[in-house]
């Protein structure tokens, strides 16, 4: 049975008519609707007759025995966020489904092949992001604090995962389940403005960004609008905004893709009559390489120091949540390009600003490797999320090829 | 009888100790705090015999009959802000009061003197400033809006006013009070730095800043702060800090006390993982010259115009409120100056940032002028207002020798 690409899209589709609604796709984790989509994909693959298990973190795998047992798998995760898009974590699935019957049809392969859909990559209810993934690497370490936490309406996490037979104390159980994984593939769309502005259906990732947040407050003094004049003035925002502006200039001289954002900004006492005496800004900074990102948070830190001292201001910093960059596998990257090459013609190498299941199961050590297809507008997270369909058909095909590639390198020597 | 100036500062002390607390003066305008204060202020001036009449808008006006009819008026306001200062409006009526005293033991003035505590200068309660000042002087036009306003209680302030026998329907004829004026003296504490900075007690007011008031909105886009290349944001807060510190430079060149403030800045959806979408700012412009502040606005406009392409953003203006320059009159501001050199030494001329009483007579065509008196830290709406009592004595002996020197001039050719 050859590939046929169009019913990935079709069946995208099925899956939005089912489980999404005028608002979008509802597949929060750990809801009816999630389980629903769960049960839907299982009717998908049964017919390949593929051994499916659910894990001890609530991740659904599909195994395909093949002539060994190091296994390639490919991932991707079946939830969304509320009014969600079509396609964040259901392509990646679903490309996937049509890959394992691409692979089944063509006979037993000589490794396992295993898609897993993850479960709660998006966090959506409880908060806490990459669930599945993060139990299965093993980075989970935060359990006590999640067995607390609750939903909107009150409802314990712990509780909630119960109902869908996940035990949070043997969560990290489902580590077992990268013990023989050999290569881990993931396609997903871009979410972002980057291949569509280049012209360019698909891209391979070479890791995820490493993150560093912070809140940083300038503090100054309040002081009559009419009666304070300007030499006397200890402005907060005025030494807020230098830094807003001055954050792109350090991500354009690092580049290599370097992201600077202040996406806010909160000044006190606020009113129009008055010099603003606190501004405090959120700052995210990005970059894939960590010695980069240290010197961009450095630089930074040395830019606010000095408006403070011109502004005549105090500035505090405080860090909110850091990251390291997690790198993908040289040598996967070196095939998904030819695999994206092989049906585009041309290729893009890029990082990924957003977090992944795929990072996850980097960290526990697996060869990783992601494709990016093209997003229209760089939407996601809103139910506008849209991606050509050619180019939908397009992702399939190279993920086919690239896991093609994958096995074959990881097939042992006949 | 000789001016007594130290007086002036022990019976502000004594106003302090009945109507203020740990917090703060209470004198806030329609409370029983208030009528407290003015009871007080009528038992004060009582052993002079003037003449006490309450008008239509609950002004407290003293006169002391002179040879013509032609009035030189005293003026200063007795309510404070909630947790206010001491001495901002309070100096103004007691250092009148000593005048008044030396004036009287003098023997009967040429021209009629009068000092009158103006009604709920400060707004505090229901939002209006300068209730009684500029029922005087006529330009009250929102009798049908103020009817309808209630404190944070609920309570009407039409209800408010009747306790206090005042009837809005009548406020305006309180203006009859002001046609045999002559001549406004105000003083009032800087309530700004200017003076401290030059190490001046007093300074010699030209008017009230005319004020330009915008809110300002910047809209782009609202795009994933990890996968959106710096080049293709469309940040609203770039623009936003961009005009915030232009400004700056717009204030400094057009000089002359010019003076621009963005007291507050909002942004949307203000998340750390986003690109600001809307940034709204709140503008204040400021200027003594008319023609001046007209091209402050426009180059405020033309700037952010410019940083809204340059940002690929839009940008909207919306006129919160604006008032025109008031200026003082000439020859009684020279009478300040000679007034405040004969007893400093030195003078200095500056404008007001804040409105005041005077600037409603001063709109009525009566030839008005003010004194200020040095503020520490340029602290005012606080309990932390102060001023050294050497200043305060300093200014009261200056509005003694300006009223003299202005009772000298309009006394009629003997």
């Amino acid at each position: 049975m050859a590939l046929e690409p169009g019913r990935t899209v079709e069946e995208l589709r099925e899956l939005r008519e089912l489980t999404g609604n005028d608002d979008g796709a509802q597949r929060v984790a750990w809801t009816d609707t999630w389980a629903q989509a769960k049960g839907w994909l299982s009717e998908k693959l049964a017919p390949l007759g593929v051994e499916e298990e659910v894990d001890e973190a609530g991740n659904q795998w599909f195994t395909l025995g093949g002539g060994s047992e190091r296994a390639l798998v490919i991932g991707g995760h079946i939830d969304s966020v509320p009014n969600g898009g079509w396609l964040d974590g259901a392509l990646n699935v679903m490309a996937g489904v049509e890959v394992l019957r691409r692979i089944a049809a063509d006979g037993s392969p000589p490794v396992t092949v295993r898609l897993v859909s993850w479960a709660d990559e998006e966090g959506a209810r409880f908060g806490r992001s990459l669930f599945g993934s993060s139990a299965a690497s093993g980075t989970m370490d935060d359990q006590d604090e999640l067995r607390a936490r609750t939903d909107a309406d009150g409802v314990r996490w712990e509780d909630a995962l119960r109902e869908h037979g996940v035990d949070l104390d043997r969560a990290l159980d489902a580590g077992r389940q990268l013990e023989s994984a050999a290569a881990y593939l993931e396609l997903h769309i871009e979410q972002g403005p980057v291949l569509e502005s280049m012209e360019l259906p698909l891209g391979v990732v070479l890791g995820t960004f490493g993150v560093e947040r912070h809140q940083i407050t300038f503090t100054g003094q309040a002081a009559h609008a009419g009666s304070t004049p300007m030499d006397k003035r200890r402005d907060a925002l005025a030494a807020a905004a230098k830094l807003a502006l001055e954050i792109r200039g350090i991500a354009s001289r690092t580049g290599d893709g370097a992201v600077c954002t202040v996406g806010s900004c909160v000044t006190k006492p606020g009113i129009v009559t008055s010099v603003v005496e606190t501004a405090t800004v959120l700052l995210d900074q990005r970059h894939l390489d960590g010695e980069k990102l240290a010197a961009m948070l450095a630089e930074a830190k040395e830019a606010s120091e000095r408006f403070a001292r011109e502004e005549d201001v105090e500035v505090e910093w405080e860090r909110i949540w850091r990251i390291d960059p997690i790198l993908f596998d040289e040598a996967l990257i070196d095939l998904a390009d030819e695999a994206v090459g092989d049906v585009a013609g041309r290729s893009h190498r890029l990082p990924s600003g957003p977090l992944h299941d795929a990072a996850e199961v980097a960290r526990a050590g697996v060869p990783t490797v992601m494709l990016f297809v093209q997003s229209l507008r760089g939407l996601s997270h809103t139910k506008l999320e849209d991606t050509k369909p050619e180019h939908l058909e397009l992702s399939v095909q190279a993920l086919d090829r690239l896991a093609a590639k994958t096995i074959e390198r990881l097939a042992p020597a006949s």
